[in-house]
């Protein structure tokens, strides 16, 4: 682990953001064979739950639940999502080590996803940070900026909202930022013109960025994300996952794709790739008819790839 | 076209590294459809034919007649693969403009590709570029580095390798050279990292990349050629294609894809997306039952497309 290669975090989203688009229902078991199987590959930050309610998201009525049980596998940093104030209670309550609050830099999307405009949402991240503020434990505020690249309902998005909206969340008191490319519209140029205007405006509470492959971009975004100094990035095992409000969206970047790329590159994820292949075939038994995305695992690794020569050694 | 933006030359290879991995054969009315249709959507390059004997790719047993027919329609440059001095000379005397001769880094590769070691590939250029300057009009010689970044044969190729291949081929007097990943082991950080070594030892001469997008890098790799300074990019609609040394290989990447990318980022590449998009159309009618690849003809595009909005505008 402290072979001098650079870290870079990966959050494995997929029981959250990949489940919440399935029309199924995955039981609780299941998603925590799930997370089992990431955490033997080297996984040790996974977002496993949207606190709404479960009338509105019945594939996330066992929250609480999920959350407890996976806060009691060792070594884990266990996220929840959660649009307000109650749903934070609700996260701490059930053991959540990070909250992360989605705001959208997109009116128009806010609307539609939380019912609230991004100011509204500002002032949630601000109550909820007072809550774990009081919590008896440390729990972080992580300010999701959705749709920081576009958005299907309005179109484009001004960089001015989302460096506004990003101030915002560090004065209401968040402990970091995400960029969210949630419908896929990002491209390379926009994404290191934006991590770059971000990091001038808040410095290092930017930390993370979440990209979905809907158009084949993400890895492309990534790479000049890492560019710009982002070291955390939101995946999904199998690229499970979409956005309501992206029609035809093909969901999260893969984590197995994303974690070979970034080994390829000589930075260091803590995933031990043949693993994470396996845990995608559990995955995939646990979903079966559902379509998974990602190359890596019907090519394979290369012959050359020299982490798994130096793991196999 | 001349609005000030970057250009990029995107060159189609699917007529010609596409359809060698399928078990069909495409009529020769049927490749010209496709380059036609590519043609009406703002492309002006492609890689049309391979001059091998017909008992080894009798999907390119049409040579001459499909060089000859695309050198026919207006404004276009066609290219075709020679591995040999014979195959050299029928595609001069078809009217092809460029003469792609393909090279291995990994002397494996070339013993199983072409037969011939890299070394005597690179006489075979010598003799080829005699050919041409002795021809009756210009005719220019490519030299693709094949495997530059990992051979699924030998497993990782030294630098040093491509980079002695590639002044070698200097000094046989090819016009250009490109890279090609042609098995999908790039990463973006050695694709940095060796265009600018092949940059540095034989300057402008390196013209052009090749990737496929095997394990889903292609599109990253594409934006760390850019700023290696490559402006010249291989792709195929669809993504068709693969290479038989690479088992479970998917193929080159989607020019669709790669040219949303690059106009995205605010590349000129002279293509029409949704005519490009509906040239998709027909190939996949041509091909019926054919895995096609590529994201962006099931997402369409962004909403806040700048360039479609300007051309619908």
């Amino acid at each position: 682990m402290s072979d001098g290669r650079r870290k870079v975090t990966l959050v494995e989203v997929g029981p959250r953001d990949g489940l919440q688009i399935l029309e199924r229902i995955l039981p609780t078991d299941d998603k925590l064979a799930w997370i089992e199987a990431e955490r033997a590959a080297g996984m040790r930050h996974f977002e496993v739950a949207s606190f709404v309610p479960a009338r509105l998201l019945p594939q996330m009525a066992d929250a609480t639940e999920v959350v407890a049980l996976a806060k009691a596998l060792p070594g884990l940093e266990i996220s929840a999502l959660v649009p307000n104030v109650k749903g934070a209670e609700a996260a701490i309550a059930a053991g959540a080590d990070v909250l992360v609050v989605p705001l959208s830099a997109s009116e128009a999307h806010s609307r539609a996803n939380v019912r609230r405009t991004p100011e509204e949402m500002v002032a949630q991240v601000a109550a909820i940070v007072g809550l774990c503020r009081v919590a008896d434990r440390p729990v972080r505020v992580d300010a999701g900026i959705a749709t920081a690249f576009g958005c299907t309902i309005q179109g484009a998005v001004p960089e001015e909202a989302v460096l506004r909206l990003a101030a915002d969340c560090v004065t209401a008191g968040a402990d970091s930022l995400g960029l969210a490319d949630t419908v896929g519209y990002a491209n390379p140029d926009q994404v290191r013109r934006l991590v770059t205007k971000v990091r001038a405006e808040v410095g290092p509470f930017l930390k993370g960025a979440h990209f979905h492959d809907t158009r084949g971009l993400a890895l492309a975004n990534v790479v000049a994300a890492l560019d710009g100094g982002i070291r955390r990035f939101d995946s999904s095992l199998g690229g499970l996952g979409g956005c309501p409000h992206a029609p035809g969206a093909s969901g999260n970047v893969a984590t197995e794709d994303l974690a070979f790329m970034l080994e390829a590159m000589g930075y260091d994820t803590g995933v031990d790739l043949p693993a994470l292949l396996a845990a995608r075939e559990i995955l995939a038994r646990l979903l079966p008819g559902e379509a998974l995305h990602g190359k890596l695992a019907q090519a394979g690794l290369p012959k050359s790839f020299p982490i798994l020569e130096q793991r196999v050694a």
